[in-house]
């Protein structure tokens, strides 16, 4: 391998990509070319990438800002093939995990404790690498493949920003460290680093898919001591209790009563922390509704379609003094906190093992959109050819 | 004095009032009956007290919740005349604020140091004393003379529930000390405890009346070195450099630009604190719009037209990662801070002498409201007959 990736540095790699190429159709396994990184990126290796469900988002999507031919996927980890001229922080061989929130190290906000939201390259769902505005993919034939959220991992061999590069300790089990590029980190972050969850309080969660379950256990490793979960499948009640789910609201048997009247009940007038996690505007307000007048916290961790606004009484903001908050990766800093959660994780304090439901070989990466859709699984992860698939 | 108050305590107080009779007309002056305390309420001798906007709106609203008559009035501070059974907190003599919002010192948001919004007796604005729903006020007729805010200063003599009452040092001076009941210790505690101003932070404040003022000297105070008073009336300006307000923004200046676009410009991105002092929606999204991503903080403390909606786009709540958050009575637990606020003004921490514009003999009440009404005053402090007002 050593040698194989010397040969190949500032070269083009020919390597199979799974692109998508019309809206809401499979993903072709194709071969592709990869262009060697520019200055201040790395090309990568991936080894195993999972599905989250903003890829059946951009991949369903019929217009802006969708685009196709585009090569999906951004939860991952790889091994850096190749550096661009002034990479520092990178070398080959190093294992790393993408992120799609860029942390530039530079900025206001990257230097900042406080804020996770990198002013030189604000979030963007870009077709284009964040620096130069150009893409690295091209099919066979020459045409250019687009990029996605900075990352595109449905690929043996992708292109990233060092902004958007996390380093991480080899020996920790790739399907599990590529969970924390995106939708789990969130969960585990929005309790964590965004409501700073504490012990002994109790947490209503709306939607039990993955996000959800990992705002529960970012919760449950903050010492929460209720976790109400709400959904409309109750199945979900089963998996949720894995997780730290202490009680669930089943919101279809709710009938006419309101979620949050349920939940005002059961707590006594409200829980500390409520987590929207569905992505419905109606959601957050039940949410809002539920959580604790005095100091209760309202995180919205889903947008709605396009343009959907939340809206509140200004009495109601006036007179409860609860807050309301946004989560964007959880509030992570990623070069800072990624390393953090690893560390939890091999100490057995942060559980992800759970969150793997399904390991497919890349040539099945279409199964794993199957079973996202419909929701049969929390996360799947897809080995690239050149790994093996180990046994659950 | 020691006498005359042994000799009224159980007895009915007969004294002078200002009575709202009608919605929008002049207070009228005329001697009223005051009944003796119930038990855990407390009736005192009014020494001063002050005009806050909330008094004119109950005045001039024609609908309910406006009820007539009333004796209006709710800063102010007085002297303990008599106890009634189950007192303990408060004996005769004792220097005592009241203050609209209650602190029952037993439920869940009184015990715990999170919230100051009590549970036994939650915030409304009802024409009755708080724990029996019964009036201690008639006039000379026998006709029940409705309470306000649970305080009712606008005579000789009230009565107060303990749960609405803060025992105060003696030595501090009234025309100071009754400015605490509502809209300055709301500025000052909304920067202190809603928004807990970091030291060096830049902060604007949307309305420079008593209370946007108040924010301005509350942040002064936690160490803010930049405050950007925003304000329709540049004369406001002036006054505001009085109260540490480093930088205005004249809102008619501003032509079609919005003033969140100005202080956007400003600031370099965005304050790290926004707050809303006027009660309007619309401001309320400029303060968001103006407040810094990744950690901004908008605190609203006025209230628009009933039923009136604050409206935020889901995209922008979720990535911004900016708090929205309400702040009644600044946040402040009655009992715990005035006192603390009070220490800090004796220490001269505190600057609070610049916000009395004006004082009044009680017989001279009415110029009270039109000062407030035509914007001239911040606060106008008014002396109850029995003192003598000094010279300012
Ligand atoms: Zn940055
Ligand atoms: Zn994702
Ligand atoms: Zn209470
Ligand atoms: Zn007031």
């Amino acid at each position: 391998m050593e040698n194989e990736r010397s040969s190949t540095a500032g070269k083009p790699i020919r390597c199979k990509a799974a692109v998508s190429r019309k809206p809401g159709e499979p993903l072709v396994i194709e071969e592709i070319m990869v262009a060697p990184p520019n200055p201040q990126e790395v090309r990568i290796r991936i080894i195993c990438t999972s599905l989250c469900y903003s890829d059946i988002t951009f991949w369903k999507m019929k217009d802006p800002p969708a685009i196709f031919p585009r090569i999906l996927g951004h939860e991952s980890i790889g091994v850096v093939e190749s550096v661009g001229d002034d990479v520092d922080e990178f070398r080959e061989g190093d294992y790393v995990i993408p992120v799609f929130l860029s942390d530039c190290g530079d900025c206001t906000d990257c230097t900042s404790k406080k804020s996770n939201l990198c002013s030189k390259f604000p979030f963007q769902v870009s077709p284009w690498m964040p620096r130069d505005g150009t893409s690295r993919f091209t099919d066979l034939k020459g045409e250019v493949l687009y990029h996605f959220l900075s990352v595109s991992s449905f690929s043996e061999f992708t292109v990233v920003d060092t902004a958007n590069l996390v380093k991480v300790d080899p020996s920790i089990p790739p399907n599990r460290a590529c969970l924390l590029s995106c939708g789990v980190a969130t969960g585990v972050g929005a309790a964590w680093k965004t409501a700073s969850v504490e012990a002994g309080s109790t947490v209503v969660i709306f939607g039990l898919g993955a996000i959800g379950l990992a705002v529960a256990e970012g919760a449950r490793l903050c010492g929460a001591t209720r976790i109400i979960g709400v959904d409309i499948n109750p199945e979900k009640f089963e998996i949720g209790k894995k997780f730290g789910i202490t009680d669930f609201v089943s919101a279809k048997e709710c009938g006419s009563t309101p979620v949050s009247q349920v939940i005002n009940e059961m707590t006594g007038g409200g829980a500390d922390y409520c987590f929207e996690c569905v992505g419905l505007a109606s959601l957050v307000h039940e949410a809002y509704a539920c959580c604790r007048k005095g100091w209760g916290k309202t995180v919205v961790l889903g947008v709605d379609k396009p343009g959907s606004q939340l809206s509140f009484s200004s009495f109601e903001v006036l007179h409860t003094g609860k807050m309301l908050m946004g989560s964007l990766y959880g509030g992570l800093k990623p070069k800072y906190d990624v390393p953090v959660l690893l560390k939890q994780y091999m100490s057995k304090e942060l559980h992800l093992d759970n969150f793997v439901t399904h390991e497919l070989k890349f040539e099945d990466i279409n199964k794993a959109f199957d079973l996202l859709i419909q929701g049969k699984c929390l996360r799947t992860v897809i080995w690239m050819a050149s790994e093996k698939v180990p046994p659950m």
